[in-house]
């Protein structure tokens, strides 16, 4: 088990496989991915209903009543929709996560008073409505001002998983440099905030994109993320992860690093390390 | 090709392939080890004549005059013998680096002179004769004296290549910390010295040792590590290593990894990510 909190990113209604089950109401498959994802080292599943908007709030439900009785982790509900997350606050039995609030003020309007009503945690992207900064110092000043409104509003800042937000190496090779610098200054600043992020946005058009996004999770942890959105079935991923984690001294003894040797995790993967 | 300067450790008589190819003058073997590691990006190739002490002057010169007809790049003379290494400048054709020099006694009085009086690189272990500090604070010490010897007999700052050292996590798994600490504040106080080691140490006696050895590799590239001592016929390591500096904004436009990926670098690789 890894020391980073992995945000399991697999039960997405934009992923064709996971549109079609919840269509089809196919627990089965759903159920698969929570379960499999758990036992791999999730430490939360990630929950997104799709993009049919009317239908969201009921898709969300439905997938979270098929998910809670089969996993003991929490979820992470990931909608930008008020509506559904409500619906789902109402039947969820472990406090979730919501992902995400941002700048924009109908995130902050609509979303953060759900998040300090029911205790939750919250991904906070540091972008607005004027998009993601450019520069490490512009996603500080959003940063500073999600964190004053969580405060004002009660929530604490451990139950805050700031993402410094990653783009694409492939139209800016400074962009990897921009986000590892913000991991660090958040850290510094917030430290009792969460920092996580999505990895694979960095390789998004490049290819054979696992080895970039590998490296760059390996680059943020040493400058204090502490949670990170990925896909703990890619055991590549996995493998880089533990192996950098002992690296970095945060596992004594090589506990968590002989353990999942034991369990096969170094053997090779079933991810092609070619795949785009 | 990565901004890195890889020193390939291939042709080193302590392994027993190169071993037998040095004792039965099998040139074929060793002009192979050659060409295959300039053609992988090598910058330096490491030339080790071996454990046959009376014949390593003899030996370091076969293996030199067998060498530097096939390959273009120059030659790292690997020898704690001055007899051998003096054999070797007298026929070697590019100015070579010597490998190595540290704070033993022995090391300085005979090698430092050659390296002095023909103009050559040299790699300096943070090391000396009470064997290699703990801390951080204790390779910079020895370093601070390698520095001010080499100053002394006008080998200039970027002839010099400091090895920070690194220890094997199995024993202290603080072991990389402290490496990674010695390599960034030896950035910042020999901005113009080379820093290398050999990455493999940091795993010895650990499984799967590849996925600890690419995680090093990596962090240390964010502090300054600018060359290493490794096998660059090890696609995942060079794999790792070019899409590392992709991350650290050190490949504008994408050029090196593109063309890596082109010449088919990502493919699966033939080295077993499960090898001890």
């Amino acid at each position: 088990m890894s020391k980073l909190k992995v945000i399991g990113e697999k039960i997405n209604g934009t992923r064709r496989p996971v549109a079609q089950a919840i269509e089809q109401r196919d627990a089965a498959v759903v159920r698969d991915l929570a379960i499999k994802q758990a036992e791999a080292g999730a430490a939360w599943l990630d929950v997104n209903a799709g993009t049919r908007s009317s239908a969201e709030p009921d898709d969300l439900v439905w997938l979270i009543e098929t998910i809670q009785p089969v996993v003991e982790i929490p979820l992470c509900l990931d909608s930008a929709n008020p509506a559904a997350l409500a619906a789902g606050m109402r039947i969820v039995e472990r406090t979730p996560m919501v992902n995400s609030i941002s700048g924009e003020p109908q995130r902050m309007e609509g979303i953060l008073p759900l998040v300090a009503e029911h205790g939750c945690s919250v991904i906070a992207l540091s972008m607005d409505s004027a998009g993601i900064p450019a520069t490490c110092e512009g996603r500080l000043r959003v940063a500073r001002r999600l964190m004053a409104e969580m405060r004002a509003k009660g929530v604490p800042d451990d139950h805050v998983y700031l993402d410094p937000l990653a783009m694409t190496l492939a139209t800016n090779t400074d962009g990897a440099k921009v986000t590892l610098d913000t991991i660090r200054a958040m850290r510094q600043e917030f430290p009792d905030a969460h920092l996580t992020m999505g990895l694979s946005n960095i390789s998004f058009g490049l290819p054979a994109r696992s080895h970039i996004n590998r490296a760059f999770l390996t680059l943020a942890l040493a400058e204090g993320l502490d949670s990170a959105i990925l896909d703990p079935l890619d055991r590549e991923m996995m493998a880089a992860l533990i192996a950098a984690e002992l690296v970095l001294g945060q596992d004594h003894h090589c506990l968590s690093y002989t353990r999942a040797f034991r369990a096969g995790l170094f053997a090779r993967s079933e991810v092609a390390t070619t795949r785009a």
